[in-house]
């Protein structure tokens, strides 16, 4: 992992950009740690300059309030990496078939499962990294969206401890399955009139899951409309597990 | 309102029972107020002697971490109160069709419509009587159980300006209706597996309340497992929306 950028941000947390091979990212850290640092992993649908805003707000609240460092990566085919075809005609095709109202199982198996199969090595390197630095400690969380990737992640990786899901996004049929082996405790939030994305479908995945201690999180409003105090709220359960 | 007994709790609360009419009720009031002081309703499903440990504890909770005063009042037919034979019938026919697994919709118009006939002039009449003492100054919020009361006193009552329900009893479909002119900001607590209660109706109760703020928190686990941190979100919900 090499360092491509620093900067001392005015609340005193450290943020760094990062590459690791190929994959660029963020890392945020407090700015005094005296305890053991956590680390939260942010996912996020793609496009880290485009999400810089959000991701960033959430880890300066994570960094600052709770010392907790945080991380994102670029996922891959998005950003400055390179596309995949596939995926980019996957994504027209579930443009296409949702504006038509047509059924988009098949499409999301396409766009979704290479993204996985992509994603968690890549995240799992990333933790190796990060977790190799002095100032972080673990435990690992997991928060945000691309829940499919989040789920996979929380269901092999044994070093993430809890996970703060994001339901704003469609999840392989296939994948419930996976959902079943999840056994961390979960924080799973839900815009309820979320334009894309089913809500039974997402009450149905909060149901397979299977950790035993769960709660949904359903705010009123659309995909962007999540209500500011979930961040607080997020951070609260991620100090409650990894403290 | 006549106060009965008064005991100073080792958090600093003021703890009094009072009586109103024929109603007797607690109320919790913080050691020390600086700000004004807002007024929680606790909602419960009667019998306030065998209540007392729950409703205390959030009701001090309340109070001593957030400077809210709390008050909880005997419903019409528990507790000490003269019992109503026709609700009596009702109680008996509910347990006994849900153990056959029929349909209850005319027997919970039958126990729930007449509680919340009374209720409802009893809890603003208490409101009155508190309002009224110089230690509590307002906005009020209603908190707990007896959803089919506290949907119709919010719908009614123009001082609650926020509650948090819990969706733990039956609501008669005829209160949907009224659900739907509910406007105050609403955190919806549900037991995803309450055996007395139906997920899918208390879903459905959620997306037919009429505000635009509201925030379904739903965790695994029966009617009495709601975890001990739903206490402070819940005071936190109330905190952002009565200060």
């Amino acid at each position: 992992m090499r360092f491509t950028s620093e900067q001392r941000l005015d609340d005193g947390v450290l943020e760094r950009e990062f590459t690791l091979g190929e994959i660029p990212g963020i890392l945020w850290t407090p700015g005094s740690a005296s305890a053991p640092t956590p680390l939260i992993l942010l996912g996020h649908p793609g496009g880290l300059r485009q999400m810089y805003p959000r991701l960033a707000g959430r880890a300066r609240h994570y960094a600052a309030e709770y010392g907790f460092a945080a991380a994102a990566i670029e996922l891959f085919g998005s950003g400055d990496r390179p596309r995949s075809a596939a995926a980019e005609q996957a994504r027209a095709d579930l443009r296409r078939a949702m504006e038509a109202g047509e059924p988009v199982g098949e499409i999301v198996d396409a766009l979704v499962l290479p993204l996985v199969e992509k994603a968690v090595p890549e995240w799992q390197a990333t933790m190796d990294a990060l977790l190799s630095l002095p100032e972080i400690d673990g435990p690992v969380g997991y928060a945000g969206g691309v829940i499919a990737i989040g789920i996979r992640l929380a269901a092999v990786e044994p070093r993430i401890s809890a996970a703060g899901f994001f339901a704003g996004s469609f999840v392989p049929a296939t994948m419930f399955e996976e959902a079943r082996q999840v056994t961390i405790p979960l924080q799973f939030l839900l815009q309820w009139d979320d334009e894309g994305n089913d809500r039974q479908s997402a009450l149905d995945l909060f149901d397979a899951l299977g950790s035993k201690e769960k709660t949904l999180h359903a705010n009123l409003g659309g995909h962007t409309g999540v209500p500011q105090f979930e961040v607080d709220d997020g951070a609260r359960f991620f100090a409650r597990h990894l403290r």
